[in-house]
């Protein structure tokens, strides 16, 4: 179903659980695949800030690629259709999301300006209407919604019919819970900041990771304005995940997030912070002195932070980085290893 | 078009220009009729808050309505349809916005949680799921999109065809261009901020009244933990206004609001302002205080904004406030006024 969306595409494939399975990728695909024991001899002992039995580890895939724009999704959604049945090219829309600018500091009521038929409304400042660069461009879900599990619980017949033809900028300052089932970013202007913790085997915790890079990722896209886009294109996602299940996992998500959201909200980065890097490590820092009260497990995850950063920087020496006008486009493919 | 939605409802005829001329409202609608000799009347040497040849005058309706939701409607806009054919009631819509509370603190990116078939995300916290009052319901236009006039000149063609099936919270912190076309807002909870300013007759500047409201009102809703919401309902706007008008009326707001959106992006209001009437009090001080080297009109606004309330308080004496469970429902309509 995705064949032909994908195919062009250079993939990375990072395989979750036991190494010693084989993964069989269909043919015509041009591929990387990554398990492990892969991970285990490229970091080394930095290996331990990669996530393991949990989608976090799908963040390894976004510190090895060379490529200018990463596409990451879950192994359970497929192609959606738009109201006129024709099918989503994702892909193509999440290009298009990240090469328009984002307007994170004033509201457009029409949407996104730039899209064909649409353009600044009356009383939108003209000095604002350049925009800044998008760095991540967030897609949405039709059929099962991404609902945490008590909400699941509650209405577990729920599905999401509902097609709204919109993309829009998060404004400047607004939070936002990033989904990493369907989701687009610049890695050049974001990569680093879009480590998705530490979560699952011998973790506290699950279901956060893409929350947690969220977090992360939109305060020093504020920062360091850059913009942060959410709506089209859907994808179709087949299945719910187990409720009970994911409620384990969640739990003490979901009381530390009461103490997370604001943290982040009030966080505040200093003008010497002028590279992702820089503002990443900054935030684990304040990770460590203001989360560390709400339990130990976030000393932990601002050491891995830390070693997250090494090792992106290691594997992305300066002198390799690609050139800012690579056209090319690659996808992270962490299906068909079990979310 | 409109008798089957309006017609349950009051209405509030604000007649500009000529008050020798008669308005011809049709049979069956229960209706009061304003022009400028009854303004000068009931607010004596204060009539000189309400402009004069401007659709601005609408905000006389605001001040002497007894009701609690107020609609207000330009005179060119006709029923919309939905894309599945229905003609849209505009005012269920508003009042069903009304009427479920806001979400301004965290973005939901499934938009309006309280929507059939939708809810809170994951990740999204609980304790910020009870939500706020929501004073505000700013809805769209389909057909004639509302644009300034130099866009208007240069996209003298385009038409908004996209009908985006969403209701959105403005997040807390982020202005919007307010448009008067087609607005709907709780009286009780924001009227005294909803002053179009000074326009038209006798005044440097045209087409930014709803702006000027639009920015002020949010800075109160955001101070008052009061929500603002945009998207649906859409009216169908019918024709353009002449963009060379336009441009004289604008020309000075243009470049103004090159200012005034940082002042009202930086405004904070202190904790003592626990009313709608003492924020307007304190803006207008601020206006006359960070605005007046902008422009001398800043002045003369900033008195007008003051010279509002004292005539909303008299008007409106606490004891004639309508009580908060008051079901009824209103409509300020100032058509037939010319824009």
């Amino acid at each position: 179903m995705w064949r032909p969306f994908f195919q062009p595409y250079h993939l990375i494939i990072v395989q979750d659980g036991d190494p010693t399975k084989t993964i069989r990728v269909p043919d015509g695909f041009d591929y990387e695949l990554y398990n492990r024991n892969d991970i285990n001899r490229i970091l080394g002992p930095k290996a331990n800030c990669i996530s393991f039995k949990d989608s976090a580890c799908r963040c390894f895939g976004f510190m090895v690629s060379k490529k200018k724009y990463i596409y990451t999704i879950d192994d359970d959604c497929f192609v959606a259709k738009d109201p006129s049945g024709k099918e989503i090219n994702a892909l193509a829309q999440h290009i298009q999301n990240l090469l328009a600018p984002s307007t994170p500091f004033f509201f457009n009521t029409l949407y996104d300006p730039f899209r064909e038929g649409a353009d600044f409304v009356r009383g939108y400042p003209f000095s604002m209407r350049e925009g800044v660069p998008t760095a991540i461009s967030h897609g949405l879900w039709l059929n099962i919604p991404d609902y945490d599990a008590p909400t699941q619980l509650v209405k577990p017949l729920e599905r999401n019919t509902r097609y709204v033809d919109a993309v829009m900028t998060i404004p400047k300052g607004t939070l936002f819970p990033m989904c990493g089932m369907n989701l687009g970013f610049n890695r050049e202007l974001i990569g680093p900041a879009m480590y998705f913790g530490l979560m699952g085997d011998g973790q506290p915790i699950g279901r956060y990771d893409d929350m947690w890079a969220g977090w992360c990722a939109k305060v020093i896209c504020d920062h360091l304005n850059l913009g942060v886009k959410t709506g089209l294109p859907y994808i179709w996602h087949s299945k719910a995940s187990n409720p009970f299940v994911n409620l384990k996992k969640e739990y003490k998500g979901i009381y530390w997030q009461e103490e997370i959201i604001p943290f982040f909200q009030a966080a505040t980065l200093p003008k010497e912070c002028t590279t992702v890097q820089k503002c990443y490590i900054e935030l684990s820092k304040q990770v460590k002195e203001k989360l560390s009260p709400v339990d130990p497990y976030f000393q932990k995850l601002a050491d891995a932070m830390v070693t997250w950063i090494e090792a992106w920087d290691e594997l992305n020496p300066p002198a390799q980085t690609a050139p800012l006008d690579e056209p090319s486009i690659k996808k992270d493919e962490p299906s068909p290893k079990p979310k």
